[in-house]
């Protein structure tokens, strides 16, 4: 319906193992997969406690140009890309916008918002921000960003540009159809070849560490329980055999 | 009392009028009107769900020079101007202050704030911070702000110069007079020959916000709801007869 | 246990003095004493309402050079500077970190904070990051920081490299041993030789502070209340006569 | 040649009749045209008097991602974006780069100037730096750069992308195939749609200047001669007459 | 002949006395007087070698709000407040603008600088553009900005404010009429009434500076020969003697 | 002589043959020995043309503290650590100074520069400024700074700390006896133990760079000529021996 491309989805099972990696594994694990920068450093939690696992639309603004953006023509809805990248939401998806850090340009607004959340929307990543805050942070709909404003975009210097393109959300390439992975500690971008190596590794976490956790709450050796050393070893089976008894 | 000016206020009308209205929607009314920028971008809610409208009374921060600022002089409190722009305090006042966008520099402690809620001011607007924060944020006195911070502005590199004159907040000018409007989405300045247009606008709107927010919610078509298409104006209407019986 | 130094303590009764004043107390005494700067401006209280009085373990990071940071070497624990500076802690210490500001780069994850604070640390201050903040903000630990990150500093273009030595936290320096106080209006560092003249004002409160800040809050005369007045002093008596009966 | 797109270029006439125009009369009519922001703020002449007006060759840098970006690969030549742009060049032409205003990362060296050059390239404009600077300053090539640096590219966190599509230079949308006018005073972009209307303001120039100039070196009355007054045309015409003869 | 202020001048004398300080010598003993900060950080030498020394005409920029900026209404070149500052030229002031900053909006334009020049202006200190630059650096008009633009300021977003009023020039006061010292390294305003006491140390120069100077370029202990130590007094004497016969 | 330690200085040989390398060679190199971030960003050649390689003398700068830091005492010069770090030098060091970035705090002035020349150091590197470029800019010394300004650094907020230990400037380390290798493009850390391999890599430059240059410059094909193709290799060794006879 929309003359902008839609993106290819990854497989529900990709989505669901990821969901069971936090934002801290999948940088970690990107990282000794060769991926340098895989956290986009800006937009934060403005939704405390809320997690999102799914694939990118993208939006990407650019500078204003009057010769190019006819306010009049604009005026037609159906040529706002802003809307059109709404347009392809199936449940799940997020919405990875390159607002180019703009600190006075709302890109989203409640009614959009509504929108999405109502099509199943899983979240929004935007490096810039939202307006109408006060209502939309009722939504239940996880959002990372910038900040908030009262601005609306058609009045500030971007302008949304194109749609399911790779963009620069500020340090960091997001592709369309990557996977994102969002919590309290920020937004990673996992590329979509990767997320399949990235999910074997899902499962691999560490047995032992609520055990070390427990002990190191109670003033235990960090060099004794954390790692789990081998002297520790023994105190720790003796402890899960209790547990699962 | 004070030798500083005080300020003319709107009427109440007008006051009362513009508290129907949002930040966003008085921002995007205001660049219909023509006013490019009305938000103070840097500041931002503290007190987050407060809402604030009211004339401002200005404060204007300036950098120290050790030759106008003797210390020991201005030991006399009757020679500290942000204790002179409280003076003027009004019931529904706010204060509004450039403070350089400083970080480190308290503008307003707990008692000047306590004595500020207790004149009736209905919000405090800094480009720059308070401090005594740990107290202040229990005074339910709508606050936005760049920051908080222990050190007392006379500690600082900055000194208060003039009261209830022209003032920059970071990107906008506030003239002594104009009209706050300030929410959880930040703080616009509605300069005050424009307020009585503005408040015209207040009352105009759709009444079919809600009709829409409620199918855009339940997965409905953005296309047929936002805004309201001529093919959802009946589906409308007998929702809304409905409401109405 | 730890190649790196221990720092010296100053005396219980020197903490506990200085629990009862406040870091904008503190800052203003200590400008009075000479001190310019004292809060260190950047980190933030991620942990509301929480107050950390105590002495102060230092870590520095420094930008990683590849020819003196080898990765797999440094995979031993053992050579991992910040563990190195919680191996010291003792309860009612603070760590204060230069991560340089970094905002992509996380100085200690969950499990390091859980083991700080099991052994009886006070509150953690990062010129940077912690990450796995999705766990940790349910530590019970007072958190002062720049911000949250996904990644681990291994990933990344800093690294510890000293411990307990002299350190810069942005504008501020922080000698090993030097008391920190901090709240929820930021973090100031207190100059070990200058902690018990800090002490000594700490008890002067101006006893007539809770009658003007009511007074105050009654919409009274900051002229006045405050400072109390001369004309206001009988009144002021009068009412703690009746407090005190 | 190359698999990336060539530009449409504008007619010689076009060309030729805008290096009439400085950089800020282009400036100063488009804003009357309704262009708000032509200048690209941040690129400065490293080439003092140096003018350049051209069709623009754009060339994007996004971050590196290692999972896209193979090193290896990219060894060959041929796979070199930052060489296609150059590819394409054909006398007259500029090169505008979006290098994401990196100051760590040369797009150039001396070597792929040499050959801009050779082949007729009449600018480089750079948000971002060149390296070599100390062989590539010689080669009498007008460069508007944010500044340079010893590295390559390939060493740093960004990649050239595309070739020949609309890119953001800071500020500024810059699309293939616009006119770039360039000197001391900076850049500025013309949109190819305004070019001929700014063409026609091209000769309107007030004939009075240089007569004015000298009468205000000469001490003259401002609002007499700037602009020229009507007391002060028969001067003027006097003088004009005296000039021809 | 303006509705806007002039100054007052200091004497000839104070002015010519001060021309033997250079801005370092000026700022290390307004740094003994009590002034921490003289320098306006920011604006740099445009006019390599040149010095300037005089009073200050000061012009105070403001964000535009277009309810108060008529364009039109403006398009009255005698409306025009950055032309009043240059009406009230007398030989030997110097032009000093608080721009905001801002680098794309050009403050004064070639033939403003003409004016200026032929009315004996000693000099133009911008925290800020000019415009122009082309034809301005051949005025020999010392400058010092923070950068040039072709962008006029009627184009952007900051506008004339007043004329001849207290402004901040980045990080410092200025005062109508105050003295401003400036060379290669850089701004700095000497407050009025410093000025005197400052004169008075003028002449006190270390007359042992010159040979100090020859023996530490010839390889000289730094420890006898920077301050003159006593051992070395002899040396100094002779050569004194030797010189002056 | 100093209390403060001396450096190690690498050997003549190693000196002399890193003389033939730019820094963007040298750069490039590290670059493939796994250096990232070898360039320190930030301090840009103010003496155009000049080439300076050497090894480091460190200078460290802190934040002051009025506790530590006692202006009386400190007025022994033999007690200010920057004349301590010029106390070490030998002919052909260069000094490099973390002075924090500030652009408000002169590190060396005209006197010790000049003592610096005059013992024979090779250059200057600052994160920062220093004061008296009036005078210093005619010395004959290589300089790469921030910055030039009047103030001194006892007026300001930083104090120089250690002499001859690990640095950061801005984005490097650099450790007491690196190798400095600086020119117009800017200025590169040589880890001393990197330093020998970088010097085998130093004579292997391509003898067909000055051909393919030639015949870049006369329009020749960048994929024929750089690098030299196969099929350009016949003509190119045409050419060498026509060079050679």
């Amino acid at each position: 319906m929309s003359p902008t491309s839609d993106i290819v989805r990854p497989s529900k099972e990709l989505i669901e193992g990821l969901k069971h990696i936090s934002s801290a594994t999948a940088t970690g694990e990107l990282s000794r997969l060769g991926v340098r920068n895989a956290q986009i450093i800006g937009p934060r939690s403005w939704t405390p406690g809320a997690v999102a696992v799914g694939p990118a639309l993208t939006l990407q603004f650019m500078p204003k140009r009057e010769d190019l953006y006819d306010v009049n023509e604009y005026a037609d809805p159906e040529r706002q890309l802003h809307r059109h990248v709404l347009y392809h939401t199936q449940p799940g998806d997020i919405v990875v916008v390159d607002a180019r850090g703009d600190l006075g340009s709302g890109v989203f607004g409640e009614m959009m918002l509504t929108y999405f959340k109502g099509r199943g929307g899983a979240g929004v990543v935007i490096d810039g921000c939202i307006r109408d805050y006060t209502h939309a942070q009722h939504l239940d709909l996880p959002m990372w960003l910038k900040g908030v404003t009262p601005n609306f975009h058609t009045q500030t210097n971007i302008v949304p540009f194109a749609v399911n393109v790779p963009i620069a959300c500020n340090n960091v390439l997001v592709m369309p159809g990557d996977i994102i992975v969002a919590d309290d500690d920020g937004v990673v971008v996992v590329p979509i070849k990767l997320a399949p190596q990235l999910l074997l590794t899902a499962g691999e976490h560490a047995e032992w560490e609520e055990f070390s956790r427990m002990r190191l709450s109670e003033g235990g050796d960090l060099r004794k329980y954390y790692p789990l050393s081998e002297g520790a070893r023994a105190e720790y089976e003796a402890w899960r055999r209790e547990q699962e008894s």
